[in-house]
């Protein structure tokens, strides 16, 4: 099977992560759960993530990563734990459901106002609407990293100069981005990032979390034991325990460590990232003149930014044949595995004018070659030629 | 390592399971994203993962088995889905900060009245308060299926009567009971069992989850990703959806299935669960008559049910000696690994009287052997005599 389908989850785990999970469910005890060597060992482990993530990301705390089984956890938790009744919230339609939902939510139970920025047909945001309409007293503003459906990147970094100059937070779902395109939270003025750790960072799913800058808020949301101020009848203020009860998953984040350590030991997320894209392009450069085929996204070619930053994504669609039948074409004919459909981003289905078709969604990881990539490139012209 | 702190984690895991854990790393695509070979089999193993623990717990509709990172993040996602502004709920002092806090919070921030059944020196629950406090009105009443300090079973059906008698809704908090005490939601009556998965059940970290019997509303909690309904503003309704966002841990609840075919094989809840609590019964016999060794909870001597249901979990004190000392002593003389403290059971320790001192918590598991408790036995006995 040719696997193109890295932004669901990376299929193919480096076999050093693997091992690294095999490893911990043999010897790890429960973190925080006492003194003995076991525990000690779990303890370890997790704290040597919370590091290799900090480094990451930039953030200058390792105290201040904490870990959520996925990013739709760590997104439910940022966002409740940011926004309270009645607030202003600003937030885009790139934005993928867990991110919305949470603050459809809000909307409809605690009176949050929630404002959508748009994008152009090539889904690019409007930084314009976005000044507008980030306005004195915004709570929050909050942005994927690069969307789940054209790859393409938000600039993150003016993002953050907008909602800081608002008093708003900025909080960025970086799912998609965390080890494609380079985040530092300091340099960029990120106040919360959301990250998953199935994904690019090449850890076992289960694994995930949020990473918050120093003097920004998060109240709880789960809460529980912490192995610690057992006899506080809330949950404790400490970092990060005030954002983790219950039993993390040493086993998991023993292999996100792991996986990050793959990462630096392959060229860090610069060169990961760089080949990620160039296969992504090398399918682009393939498939965007094969008559019948429409893809989409920026490339670069209708921009003045010649190669703007994005991850290994690329949706295309053939002629007006439904987005899942062209990838159950794919996966019969070839053997190749992409998604179809709505990638579970309603509002940029709406932009792109893709609602009823969907889009095919092929993405590429670390471990994508280039003949994989040629393979692709003939499927959709042959599929395309009917 | 003599590993005695199994209701914290099973450290020893079946080599199944790691063997099971790591071929998902190698094959499994994102469940529920798309229709490729690789997604339809993580959606198998995750549908596999489902009706066995349907099975286990007596619950008739696999689809309302959900899956949580552990029991703590099951207990919020219960607690915060049934428990709304101003109702009324009972539970016990035996209860784990995992029910404690969130009921906590209920009570602070959303006017919830929420009251706590006593229990006696021994730690057995006061069944007839618990019959004055649950009144006509009361939302919902949530008990643990066995206390994680004493290892005492509660009696679930009963309290499940009374319950439903007052039209409340029963929760278990089956963290400690599961795997070791059967469990049969429909014949015990239970409309929620939140569970984990890597202590009796022999999974993973970051495994866990809740049963819901059919006709319980419970609220979504985390919401997000779905990969269904994806236009759906708000989360979609079905089970078990609603009550999963994001990535499930596909690769660890691969290895959950194989704890629980490890069980079957094994005889079952019932083999198991007697072999665990026969090794906690044996170091109960080997210590409780040593001089200056105070032992915990209801072990038969003092009931008039000679052998009370209970967890395969034995809490001591030695003297006066703080319960952080005896187990270290353990670890670093004899490299015996049990759990001192207060569990992030508070409310357990004001009942029993050991606050301050906490206590020292041995904890078996089916790996377990007699050698193990006899070695445990002695070096309590030599602790004891200074």
């Amino acid at each position: 099977m040719i696997y193109l389908d890295n932004a669901a989850t990376t299929m193919r785990k480096p076999q050093e992560v693997i091992d690294a999970v095999a490893t911990a469910m043999g010897t790890l005890g429960n973190a925080g759960r006492g003194a003995s060597s076991s525990a000690m060992g779990a303890a370890r482990t997790i704290h040597e993530c919370r590091e290799r993530v900090a480094r990451l990301l930039g953030c200058p705390r390792a105290d201040h990563v904490a870990f959520a089984p996925n990013s739709t956890a760590a997104l439910n938790c940022a966002i409740n734990g940011l926004v309270g009744e009645g607030d202003r919230v600003v937030t885009t339609v790139l934005e993928h459901n867990s991110v919305l939902r949470p603050l459809n939510r809000l909307a409809a139970e605690r009176g949050v106002l929630v404002e959508h920025v748009g994008c152009d047909e090539f889904g690019r945001l409007d930084m314009e609407e976005l000044e507008r309409l980030v306005v004195s007293g915004t709570r929050a503003v909050i942005v994927t990293g690069a969307s789940n459906v054209t790859g393409n990147a938000v600039n993150v970094a003016r993002v953050s100069r907008i909602a800081h100059a608002a008093g708003a937070v900025c909080v960025v779902d970086a799912s998609q981005s965390a080890g494609i395109i380079p985040i530092d939270m300091v340099g960029q003025g990120l106040d919360v990032v959301c990250f998953t750790g199935h994904k690019a960072l090449m850890g076992p799913q289960g694994t995930g979390g949020l990473a918050v800058a120093e003097g920004v808020d998060v109240r709880p949301w789960n809460v529980g034991g912490t192995g610690v101020h057992s006899f506080d009848p809330m949950q404790p203020e400490d970092w990060p325990t005030r954002l983790e009860a219950g039993t993390l998953n040493g086993h998991g984040l023993a292999g996100l460590t792991a996986g990050l350590e793959f990462l630096d030991a392959n060229g860090g997320v610069k060169a990961m990232g760089e080949h990620e894209v160039a296969m992504a392009r090398r399918l682009y450069e393939g498939v965007s003149d094969i008559e019948g085929v429409a893809v989409y996204g920026d490339w670069g070619t209708f921009s003045s930014d010649e190669s703007p930053l994005r991850a290994g994504v690329l949706s295309l669609n053939v002629g007006d044949i439904s987005s899942a039948d062209v990838s159950d074409m794919l996966m019969q004919g070839w053997g190749i595995a992409t998604r179809p459909g709505a990638h579970c981003a309603p509002l940029m289905h709406e932009a792109l004018g893709t609602r009823e078709q969907g889009v095919v969604r092929f993405s590429t990881s670390w471990f994508t070659t280039q003949e994989e990539i040629d393979m692709a490139i003939e499927a959709v012209r042959e599929i395309a030629q009917g």
